[in-house]
């Protein structure tokens, strides 16, 4: 088989990276390891910037989400027993962001993907990739037990932080940077009407929660947890105790609890590789960086990322000019490094961190009182919430 | 001896506190440890805050600083090889900060206070301060071998963060916050003309740098160094070639060396103590709270504590209410907490802290990138560094 563009990963990342591409007539094959209802039920982040949302919109996948996505104008921080909201509109020119759960993009990408007869490859195994040194790199894979070749000319790497890809690189290559938090989250998913029509980030001494939402009637809450909790230890009961715990009364009396449909821990962490670009190889998404949860940036990086890399591919098929990906690795670390330094800063805003001692408590209350108390600081806040521009 | 406030300590603090209190009819006597000379010998901070010159103008003694001083309505970042201007002024409507060295204001309020025949004991030994539990508190000390005792209504102790006021609380009433930081500053004073007519805050791999200034004609810089680090290793020539290697090379090649006529190490550290008020014992200034000397607050904290306190004890002797002294600690603790974070934040940003690993100097330099890429970012610097409103 044949292709221009071999996409490694049919996540988000890789769809939209195909479908972007497809637009400019420009031909790819997404070669994925799991199988299509697997990659459907990965539950993952629903808060998209508007960059997010215009890239689903550019290439037509965008109807579903226009409809069902909830429009946020501003969210609230909660510390000392009180919600203050943050308005996103006014700082920002008129800045939101939408709520739409990660799950739902990859659908409507892939669905839009069928009906236009792109090809993914489903249960791929045992992918490897083939001098992407050279001019002429392929992937090897399994398709059913049968040795499969996909000769193409670049390989975008969107298969997510322990995928293929970034481990084809030579480790001497790349030059990573991480943090580990000593915390993680705890989630459910909950067919409940959410206790607020926005987004809650509560911080405390108890520790963070964040009230987040599907839809009118589903319910996402997240409650930070110490890293050697195991899920069984959580009951319903205990979860939704200790999250009314974390609210202010009127929230933690307003809430509306249900049987969990779905509950997980997630460890947090902040990872960068640098360059993302390896001959004709790629990285775009987690696969090249992770941020912790904590503002919501993953999905909405993968997705400049692919805006960056779908440019730089169109120059290069398009236009024959290799300027574009020469800059890729530069011109998106850029944007990357920014939203690395928001979720590590607003993950250290609102945890609890019982080794920074009073005095490192001190600073992060004192941080809070004055964020909410300052329009410039607010204005920042917001416009990092948004998305800074791609 | 009576007098209705005994102010401990003859530094900007008590010297302000003391002018309030008289242009309010209030009588203070200044115990001070030291001789006049000692006092103004003491090289300290060097930037106000309009708050701080508004309470000077207010005194009466803002004459030599409204002729003297130099108005700065912007600052220089300097980080990868480049400088980026912070502006002051349109950000926060107008607002500026004015370079006149704390032994000047020291001067101007002393020679202010002299003139009033305002009552200072210089040189007061073995400083004890008696029942400010109770309604009649006193002072008792030494003067010249002869041992005193000065009776009042209350104690300000101005006198520092080694002074006896805070040593005088049992420790079980106070609790302290404090972050050391792993370095120093080492500064020296110097007869020639500032390499720019505005400060310069130089951050990078060779740590801290900051070029500031007394007058036209008189610099003042430091380099961050090592804790273990001693004056004796730093000759005038190794100092300005390691000034020179923070620099852009257009500094660096402006700079005019000389021969220093001050040089001295000193270290970094956060420290607050809550509450500021035991009895009829205020602490102000020093005495309760350090900040890192990074933007300049500990001058301005002590003149908006003494702001504070003044106007608690105009109420409390003058309108014969309880209210502000009562309301005083947490009042200046709110403004102070600011001010602690903000120094800290700033300290944090531009020095070089090497055990914070690769992820955490990448943190910091996507702060920097971000900040001179974000008007609401600078605005917000700009507002703290200015000065929050009292």
């Amino acid at each position: 088989m044949r292709t221009q563009v071999a996409i490694i990963g049919s996540g988000p990342a890789g769809l939209l990276l195909g479908q972007l591409l497809h637009l400019a007539g420009i031909d790819s094959v997404i070669l994925e390891r799991r199988d299509r209802a697997y990659v459907l039920a990965r539950i993952r982040a629903g808060v998209l910037e508007q960059g997010t949302v215009g890239l689903i919109d550019k290439v037509g996948a965008g109807a579903r989400l226009q409809a069902e996505g909830l429009k946020h104008d501003g969210f609230d921080l909660l510390f000392g027993g009180q919600r203050h909201r943050i308005a996103l509109d006014g700082a920002t020119g008129g800045g939101h962001v939408t709520v739409y759960g990660q799950t739902e993009v990859t659908r409507d990408l892939m669905d839009q993907r069928a009906a236009q007869n792109g090809r993914t490859v489903f249960e791929a195994k045992d992918v490897a990739l083939h001098d992407f040194d050279r001019a002429r790199p392929f992937v090897s894979y399994l398709e059913n037990g049968v040795s499969k070749r996909l000769d193409c000319d670049v390989i975008a790497g969107c298969d997510g932080y322990h995928g293929v890809s970034r481990a084809s690189v030579p480790e001497s290559a790349i030059t990573s940077f991480e943090r580990i938090y000593p915390f993680g989250w705890l989630g459910i998913l909950a067919d409940v009407p959410p206790v607020s029509h926005e987004l809650i980030y509560s911080g405390g001494e108890r520790g963070f929660a964040l009230c987040s939402m599907r839809s009118a009637t589903r319910s996402r809450y997240y409650v930070q947890c110490a890293l050697d909790q195991r899920v069984e230890d959580w009951s319903d009961e205990r979860f939704w105790d200790e999250l009314r715990r974390r609210l202010d009364p009127a929230s933690a009396e307003a809430l509306v609890t249900g049987p969990s449909i779905e509950k997980s821990i997630a460890p947090l962490r902040s990872f960068v590789a640098e360059p993302m670009r390896f001959g004709r190889l790629f990285l775009a998404g987690d696969a090249a960086h992770i941020v912790p949860p904590t503002g919501a940036k993953g999905l909405n990086l993968a997705a400049s990322d692919v805006h960056y890399l779908s440019q730089a591919l169109i120059e290069f098929f398009v236009e024959r000019s290799s300027a574009g990906i020469d800059a890729y690795s530069a011109k998106a670390l850029a944007r990357i490094w920014k939203a690395e330094r928001f979720s590590w800063w607003l993950t250290a805003l609102m945890h609890d961190f019982p080794e920074n001692g009073g005095f490192g408590q001190r600073m992060q209350r004192a941080e809070l009182d004055y964020l909410v108390s300052s329009d410039p600081a607010m204005a920042a806040l917001a416009e990092n919430y948004v998305g800074l521009p791609y």
